[in-house]
């Protein structure tokens, strides 16, 4: 692999309108410019990212998910401009890829077929079907034979779909040399990649071509953009796991998260949500449920049912407007409108509907432990730090504030008192 | 602006199967001929609206929208047909355009392209790749030669792509003149607007067209016409909001009204619904949420959480399965499971799950205040009218009947008895 | 109807990945073979449909749904392959139609076009763009020439697009000629009902084709494939109910089962699921509501709402997070975060905020019976068995253990209790 990759992500993205830098919008639970080096590191073990606005926040932030990236500051005042960014970078081969940290739909596979070509450059054109307004590779067979702003354009030139998708293969030398001899004598004053293009192609270089996709290859500039690339990821995601086995309903409405997993055969239902590192073994969400960094085995949630992060259930049941965080059931049933914080419970549990776990007393949060057996009746307040042993059993409405010991019934209850005639003196004789 | 707008809304609408008028069917949160209005609104200071089914509630409900519209009947005895209602107008300036109010799509914008006409008539045509049925607009150039109903048309003109959009721009002398003489001898017995063409071309009149989507001009006749029309505006609202910096996951799931304002750097998640006035600052919107009438501002709400009209929250977290209404929380945490009616909190206060404001005793709705730096413990009720000062607590499980002064902790609680061997005793030794 | 239906559905469809038999997986609420059955009958009075894997869990469950329907087992070791399956049929008829029970979208009307044809063999093909990978079907007019392998074709054939789509009318006489013709002498080793083409052209008989699209005859073959049949199929009950006067918000995000029932005017909110037997007359169910053989009239329910099997309400209003199951109300009001199931309630009553029928204690279920104008308060538990007569109240808070007699106030209070000074107590002197 003695390929270099340049990762472009110096720009500031202001059409996103917003404090968090464009590379680190997310994209299926992950910024996206983890997927640009992890797609990288596929091909190369030199993979360089060149940053200017933010670097920090960037560096921090993709240094918690890679080991061995190299990160560059681009000289933004000298040399502003995308070539400008690779002049930053210092390849250590003489294979060097350009990507762009706001491409986060191009894979390896699609970078490889650059590889293929013996040439001094390589580019990416994308054909549109409406290209007014962009620069055109004017080319014969896979030869470039010059790149023309549209106003230059002849009409003839005009006439041409293909315009430059911003991702080049360069050979080392023929790279430095370009860089060496661009200018900025330009509108913008800026240093631009594609000048490196003009320059192969007129000092007769081999500058070759290969068509891409616009799906692939389209750069997240905006939120609308963002969304569009999230839709194509989300569709690559859903379709890889129904191959796999998991029945959607209504797939387009369904959200998941790269870095989700499923085991077995699963059932996904429609208006669900499944993020971050959650693991669905043989198990069932149903309709407009949302998990998050939760783990289901063997087991069934919703609708409208809500795992948070580090839920752990196995033969568990989880019914609607139930509400699971830091929780590890096995063998449980929660049918209706609970809230279980921090607490376990064991096989053969019963927890009635609008039990709530009451961990957190204004100042800490405590854990509730709950055995196998127990029957909590409906309307349970389990104030914890408290234990329910094996084979208790709570009754309605009942505030659990002490252990209850195997065996037991807790109660807490005032007897119940009808007061007759209360009715019609309230509501006045009717 | 000396231009009349005339609109036409005075069909029943009977493919929509419904007892409201078609034109008071709502997208996107507004009735439909709200949209034709305010669009005409744009060009004119002469809106005219012609009624005859449900007229006066259809006047009525405009008339909340706007003042200085013209509202006419229509002679539907004697003059029936599109161009009968056109004749129950009296518009003012010589330059007059017709809409239809069951097309809520087409802009002004749109509208003002006929204006570049000079010309006795302006049509608007819509090409379609397949006009089978439609009777065909034969043009040369910009110039409208015939319009011909499919069962007269040649081979030749069956070819024709071209219908007719059925919006106008006419000058004033000569649609007089073209109603006056235009005549119901047809299968419908009716005065068609598209026989006054038909006139101008005959008597050698300049009738011009200009081309129009089938997407912005299509009328809405039946509810798949509605959804279809909804979707299409409601992808115009989702797009001018992420072109603001709205971050949207999954934006064809999101339901945004038209009066909806966000401001700021805002997320709404998947599959939520947004209606009304409800203005968005600097907040998430969770997975599945719902927001009528309601205010957010820098807060976060969801998944699953309910805002209802009158509520309006500032720096507070409203978790899942949270229900506000006429609720104004500032600095507020409400997670799990809570209803919050009628009521105010303010800042460091901590809402408990399950804890519901009672402010409804059968008869009438009272407030519940609750202040600063409250604790409320899970399962709690707040009995309205009911005060919690500052510095408060609410026991788990805890009926508030009565206020709590500052300082004071509020209890109502049984002790909690464990009664030993009840159990076995219930579900029998096992 | 002297027609034979032979539907093939002894394939394994291992593409599933599934334990349940290929035919077995459900569209919109009814196995796949349902359908195929369903279509076949209204053509048909001899369904035969031939089964091998897990042929007596498919033949059991297609028992429920239909009579009169022959089933056989092919006969797998000695003929593999589509006519293998078909060997094993006895068409009654001398016209015979051969479908596949994983086209759950193939209807009787296109199936009908089959029959038209004065031929031997009238087999069904497919356009497609990009064929390749495919057998092409040869033809002159509607008389099919022949059908070459992807690798046997010539350059000119290969440009044809049109594929086989495996659903075929014969003359009885002939299949079976063909049948006893044709042989296994291929890669597979199988004998493929295709190959009776073959025989038919080879021996000069009638071959004609018909065109249908890929839409409406694509097998399901995949998790995939399942959710895209269902996308269709859902669209055609949408567009169904909207054409009735259903109004829909967001009509793709919402997910109807095909024995769904709508009665007058109804509206649907985006992102719900109604689902089974339910039927729902002029009613509103708003955003993200789950309805599962429930019935409706002249209610609303939700957001967020969930009506479960035996639930029918009248006249209703059922609010946000709340559930039913086997709830029959009647003029109920129902807002807001309650789980009512197992009982019934009568006009007038109101059912505060947190209510729970605690219908199930450990080992049974037991019924609730709510009478007319009960006025039950927030947070209550109401223990079955239990009656509240009419005209009674609960006491916000209440564990309902004993009826209560009509006129009589319920409650099961603990006075509250201010402690002063606890707060400072608790989070320490500020």
């Amino acid at each position: 692999m003695s390929i270099s990759v340049v990762i472009m992500a110096a720009g500031q993205g202001t059409r996103m309108k917003s404090k968090t830098p464009k590379v680190l919008h997310k994209i299926c639970g992950r910024q996206m410019l983890y997927y640009a080096i992890k797609e990288a590191k596929k091909l190369s073990n030199d993979v360089q990212v060149v940053l200017y606005h933010e670097s920090e926040m960037i560096k921090e932030a993709m240094q918690k998910e890679f080991e061995d990236v190299g990160f560059f500051i681009q000289d933004h005042l000298k040399y502003p401009g995308t070539a400008g960014a690779v002049m930053a970078a210092l390849p250590k081969y003489d294979k060097v890829i350009v990507l762009n940290g706001d491409m986060p739909l191009v894979s390896a596979d699609s970078i490889e077929e650059l590889l293929d070509y013996e040439a001094d450059a390589v580019m990416c054109a994308i054909p549109l079907k409406n290209p007014s307004g962009y620069g055109r590779v004017v080319t014969s067979g896979d030869e470039v034979l010059r790149i023309v702003e549209e106003k230059d354009a002849t009409p003839l030139e005009k006439k041409i779909g293909l315009v430059n998708a911003g991702v080049y293969a360069f050979k080392g030398d023929f790279l430095a040399e370009a860089l060496r001899n661009i200018d900025s004598n330009n509108a913008q004053k800026e240093y631009y990649l594609t000048d490196t293009i003009g320059y192969g192609v007129k000092h007769g270089k081999k500058v070759k071509w290969v068509e891409v996709t616009e799906e692939e290859f389209k750069g997240v500039n905006s939120k609308a953009d963002l969304a569009h690339a999230e839709e194509i990821m989300l569709d690559k995601i859903r379709t890889k796991w129904m191959k796999e086995g998991v029945t959607m309903r209504l797939p387009q409405t369904i959200y998941i998260d790269d870095a989700v997993e499923f085991v077995g055969e699963c059932e996904v239902e429609s208006h669900c949500v499944i993020k971050g590192n959650s693991r669905i073994e043989r198990s069932t969400v149903k309709a407009g449920s949302v998990i998050e960094d939760a783990v289901m085995i063997d087991s069934d949630c919703g609708p409208m049912a809500r795992l948070r992060p580090k839920t752990v259930i196995s033969g568990t049941h989880i019914g609607n407007f139930v509400e699971c965080k830091n929780a590890r059931l096995d063998g449980v049933k929660a049918g209706h409108l609970t809230y279980l914080g921090d607490c376990t419970a064991g096989s053969g549990t019963n927890i009635g509907a609008g039990t709530i776990t009451c961990n957190y007393d204004g100042v800490k949060k405590y854990e509730t432990v709950i055995g196998k057996n127990v029957f909590i009746g409906s309307d349970t307040q389990l104030v914890a730090p408290v234990t329910l042993e094996d084979n208790t059993m709570i009754a309605a409405g009942t505030t659990v504030t002490k252990d209850v010991e195997s065996g037991s019934l807790a109660l807490s209850r005032t007897p119940q008192k009808n007061i007759t005639g209360f009715f019609d003196r309230f509501f006045g004789k009717k």
